[in-house]
């Protein structure tokens, strides 16, 4: 595969569109000189941005008009009939037409999804994609999917997530048999509701997943498992509450070192240790969710992302694209 | 209501049994001069703690003996049929016979609930109890109900875990209108499975319930709501996860510090602000849920629970037991 890449970007997408987007784009340009951006939105917002450009940079930014948004209220069977002509729409009609390897979005997942499989179709044997997106634990990270596409999941889709989740963190970690755990209230066997137990079994019958059984809320970080799997309704929650305690806890240690004067030098001392954690878990670093399932790449951006981490979300279109994702997942397929 | 409780306690419970249970018990003994524990578990295990204690403990101490354990891998059925020998089933015999106002148990939640439900019955107009305890937040504190006691919950169900929550906080926190929210994976109406849709509607409806619509997982710790309504899969997982992410950001924060003789001593200085941070975040601290729904008061421990931690659960059982945690339920429910 050339190093040469290019990837389309919803600049719409998000909390703040463009304000956060542009920037990102464009600093990854200036990271990755064989990188090619589509920039998919409204005409008038690129000026700002663009204008003062170098030529060079100029000449790997294509700007890709566009009429309409995706808006976050808008239901997925809406956007499908009425939001052809948005930027979300566009953006991956250029991965389906090979201009664009991947493409990134930070709006309205729902819509992302519907239109992700309109437009490019999912890959034979997946009935639903999955949104995967890895989390720290006292190892390295694991791998958790799905984190909100799927409401309702069967035990046949949970599989199809195993199979999916241990495709992608092969590629990503090197790791030829990543460890794949259920998400669980227990680890008996008796736990659980009707569609973990069934997929339980489905799961273990693949000879070619590394099942390990049940998994626990807790133990997800201790790294028992490389690839966490659960419906998107529980993956959602886990993940977005984990998010809002990591906040908490950030702002907590920030008061304590504020109470007093003592306490405020101690603070500026602790700092790099302080920033260490923040590194360490601070959610947003790994920004850039994968639809996985579909036949192209769809990164999903958190919408309320800062532009440093609208960044990481390009870059892990970045290297799902060089790892060619859906081709390691279809393989994976075939083979079940 | 008198100042003297009696408390029944299942000794043989948790992880780690009458080594955490009943020096967790002695000590609430000394600390609350008007409490009387009944200790229900098998006649060998109280020896090395009881035989030394004072003739003024002694006869505040009621041992119950009992020849058979509820086990984690039983079954709620099977303890039904062939656990009512044990140690569990005793101490809620307990509750159902006045002779203790509360019963504490860190055994087998599904065993725990089923018993629970035979023995003292449920409240008129619950379909099944539900698990409730605290999280922090950046105000205060915020009630999640249900942890992990029912796998999948209908809709009515889910309105009545908002009352009965409602109910509990505002007795124990003086909240006569507790803000009510849904966890759900998004706040537009659209947003979840059909169980928190319809939910939804039917918590509206209640004039004596202040809702205030539905709440992601991030939010919770945002102090938006001070209950906060799910099923036991998802509040379960997420409860658990937010367990594991603490103790991740604890262990990380701690080996950060020890990397180097510098960081260690700045670690030393820095304690009373780690202390603080873990008092305010320590899951454990808040050991002890209350399990609602039942004609009598029933308080499960963590499984894992510490001595310490053990003692919060007791706590957990005095705080219910003066407040009259079921009485106020009841009364909620007659006016719905």
């Amino acid at each position: 595969m050339s190093e040469k890449l290019s990837i389309a970007v919803d600049v719409m997408g998000g909390d703040y569109g463009p304000r956060i987007t542009l920037p990102a784009c464009i600093n990854q340009l200036k990271k990755n000189p064989h990188l090619t951006l589509y920039l998919v939105g409204d005409q008038s917002v690129f000026g700002p941005y663009t204008e003062t450009l170098s030529t060079a940079l100029k000449s790997r930014l294509h700007i890709v008009p566009t009429t309409s948004v995706v808006s976050m209220e808008d239901k997925p069977s809406f956007a499908l009939r009425h939001r052809r002509e948005s930027s979300m729409f566009k953006a991956l009609e250029l991965v389906k037409n090979n201009q664009a390897s991947a493409c990134v979005s930070g709006g309205n997942t729902g819509a992302l999804m519907a239109l992700g499989c309109h437009v490019l179709g999912r890959l034979s044997g997946i009935d639903r994609p999955a949104i995967i997106s890895a989390i720290p634990t006292n190892k390295s990270h694991a791998y958790l999917l799905d984190l909100g596409a799927n409401v309702n999941c069967s035990a046949d889709q949970l599989l199809q997530f195993a199979l999916m989740g241990s495709a992608m963190v092969s590629a990503v970690e090197g790791n030829s048999s990543p460890r794949t755990a259920l998400l669980n209230i227990g680890i008996e066997d008796i736990k659980g509701n009707d569609q973990v137990r069934q997929a339980a079994s489905l799961i273990q019958a693949q000879q070619q997943l590394n099942y390990v059984g049940f998994i626990e809320g807790d133990e997800v970080f201790n790294g028992r498992a490389e690839v966490v799997v659960c419906d998107g309704f529980t993956g959602n929650i886990a993940l977005k509450s984990n998010e809002g305690l990591a906040r908490l806890i950030a702002g907590k240690l920030k008061q304590s070192f504020n109470r007093n004067l003592y306490r405020r030098i101690l603070g500026l001392l602790a700092q790099p240790v302080l920033k260490e954690l923040q590194q360490q878990i601070d959610p947003g670093r790994r920004n850039g969710a994968s639809l996985l399932g579909l036949q192209g790449i769809v990164i999903k951006s958190h919408g309320s992302a800062s532009s440093r981490h609208f960044e990481a979300a390009i870059e892990q279109a970045i290297l799902d694209s060089k790892l060619n994702i859906p081709a390691r997942i279809a393989e994976k397929l075939i083979h079940q």
